[in-house]
């Protein structure tokens, strides 16, 4: 057990109760279905937290006991108290790493993590989506062919107002005329962020077998790494090495 | 006129006040003396704004005046109000430079910038530091010698807790064992960010000749570039390119 | 005259000869054409060469008064003689920037600079190509809209077998389903490097507003930045900085 | 065995035969101790190659058969067979990883990879190096501590004339005066390149614990992805995506 991946997948979990359509397609939730497919995997383990739970479900202990948070929100990410947001960020930086999906991109933790507005262009016909492998020797792009349709998707499209990915794993083509760069790989602090683009609430996207796969590729890429800094939040004053007498 | 690059030096201004060991180096402020040599140039005009001032001088017409903003602070960080912050965030992410100079890396709009915490290792004995140039062809780089040395400096070192820059232009040695990225740049939204780490309220930093040639190339770098989309704040909802019938 | 950006712009020269259709489109040939519209500016002064002059036209006095090449290739690539090659390489380690359009992706030049094949997809039947600018406050993105159209026009497509781009301009949409990081620029050496996809020698692609845009600012862009470092073909021994003794 | 990762540890080896005082430090060669303390890792075999061997002892049936490769040379480069690096090359874009030790720099293959001139400064007196990582949370941090000091190296400094790094993992100090980028990463087709400056024939470098925790986390981070795209060196024409008719 010690050495699985403990991943909590977040959803605001409001569209499944309200709309009888995502209740259809997601009948435990979006969170229930992503944390059943991870959790097929003999290394990673599961947990679940939504908006309405008391601390949104994120508390300190669930935080300290996560490697790998999923988020997914959409029509209530003002409702994402700030100071949970705050401890988000800090255990970021300190080495979880954060899977944001699809409209999760206007998320107060994404945003926060980024800098940038994280605005895009949309259009919700269920067009066809193609989305491209553009570095074949990510860990994130294993198993994967070289590109795959998700038959139906709400359109994201450029420009999408984000840093310059570390890694740029994907870019989608979309049957009405837009390009997205919809798989983008960041290093912050000690952890590190996936964005991935497909998924939605009233298409099957989070069944379709290459998007698990790359979910489950990022959640094996984002978990921590066991390496230097023990604080990354402290500005520590130091003393010179010692072999070197610097003028005072 | 039209065609100069507006240039507007932030200032905290409390050392200056405070510290006669500071006023004795810098008497108009550390924004006074910048100001001074940036306007020097044909090409910038200068202004400046303090944190003492309404709206810590940078109100909406201010702002909108602005091509480069310079943030110097230290001590009253969080004395800077948030909803200044939010607006500067908005106009560096449509276009506004930010350049941002020494113990400025923990001001709110670089923290907010980054998306990390900025944090840094710090020694403060006068010791020597050496900046090397690492990208040449860079246009920062402009008129630089391979390294150059300040005589006493604050030494600042890694884990420069930050993104990973776009462009890595400077990394210095310190006498007592350290390293640091002294140079970063980094395109966010429409805008750029430059952050520079040599300077200090209470060594001349800023009346060196490498280190004024620094900023001043910075400010030409960051100057807004006049591209495409018109405001990067809103997520609009488009149609498909004219030609193609999309399914709906 | 000093002042001005020094253009040469090369061409294989072969189709404009052998093929009607070519020559119909460009009657002076694609070199020809391009040094038309970049000569058109203030800041910019043109020459061509082409690959059946003596040294390719690439002679050593040619290179050493050559700020930014400009390289057309298709059917000929291996006639291009290694030590031509090997000059080239080495004047852009030393600050000449270099800009490699459409079919030049397999030209030994751009291939030598990247380190990687440069391999694509590809099909030729004169579809439409969008091409979207993702980073917009970058130079070479001045006064482009967000997107525009080039009604006809060879298909290349991912995967594009290059190093991950310094920074990414372009990507293309293409109707059959494809996409293409279409525009992306590298730092190497002192000098810079630009590739560019649309053009092609049967659509009258460089006759195009927004494709003479791209390039000439490009062009602009990749001009030498008097920066340090004289000769980046040579690894000096040192001494080490007077300050210090280091154990011998 | 199967799931092993293979490394083939390639070592020029001639200083080893012609001087006393590096068949002290390294009596099997470089290459020996090297494969040494990575064999005794569970997840790794190991093999050795040596120039003076038929085909550099880079055989196709060898080459097939390694996962990541190790490169150390210094005296020999010149000797190394072209069309060997056109294999190595080949192989790298095809998956292969690449790992290049200290005098690596020079090699034909690095500079091949790297597309640019690969010189840096350089000074044997055996002073001081201090390793800061500055990517903490990079598969390659794994174990270390925030630096580590190597007590006698050969300096190498900046400007070193490689590529923006995909992911800059180490910045070295010297005792001298200069820094340099001393971990440097880079996906290449569906490959990657790893440099780690510190290691040197007269010292004994590859004894000391934090350098081989690097190599071995840089091999397991260079070994193979099974993600898409057979043949890199392929550019192959393609029919449109079959639910769009594009004119003709």
């Amino acid at each position: 057990m010690a050495d699985k991946i403990r991943v909590t997948v977040w959803n605001e979990y409001r569209h499944e109760k309200s709309d009888p359509k995502v209740a259809e397609v997601y009948p435990q939730g979006i969170h229930g279905q992503i944390a059943a497919f991870l959790g097929a995997n003999d290394d990673i383990v599961t947990q679940t937290a939504t908006l309405d739970e008391p601390e949104h479900g994120l508390t300190d202990e669930v935080l300290a006991n996560t490697d790998v948070l999923i988020w997914w929100g959409h029509m209530a990410h003002r409702e994402v108290k700030d100071e949970i947001v705050d401890k988000v960020q800090e255990r970021i930086n300190n080495g979880m790493g954060l899977i944001v999906l699809h409209s999760g991109h206007f998320s107060k933790i994404f945003r926060r993590m980024m800098g940038t507005n994280c605005s895009l262009k949309w259009r919700e016909v269920g067009e066809r989506e193609r989305v491209w492998v553009v570095n074949p020797g990510h860990p994130i792009a294993k198993g994967l062919p070289e590109s795959f349709v998700v038959p139906h998707c709400e359109m994201y499209g450029e420009l999408f107002d984000i840093p310059t990915p570390d890694d740029l794993l994907f870019i989608s083509w979309f049957q009405g005329g837009e390009v997205f760069r919809s798989g983008v790989a960041y290093h912050r602090g000690k952890g590190k962020v996936f964005y991935f683009a497909p998924g939605h609430e009233t298409f099957p996207v989070y069944y379709q077998a290459e998007i698990q796969q790359v979910i489950t590729n990022a959640v094996r890429w984002a978990a921590p790494v066991c390496g230097p800094y023990t604080d990354l939040t402290k500005a520590p004053m130091v003393s010179a090495l010692e072999e070197f007498t610097v003028s005072e």
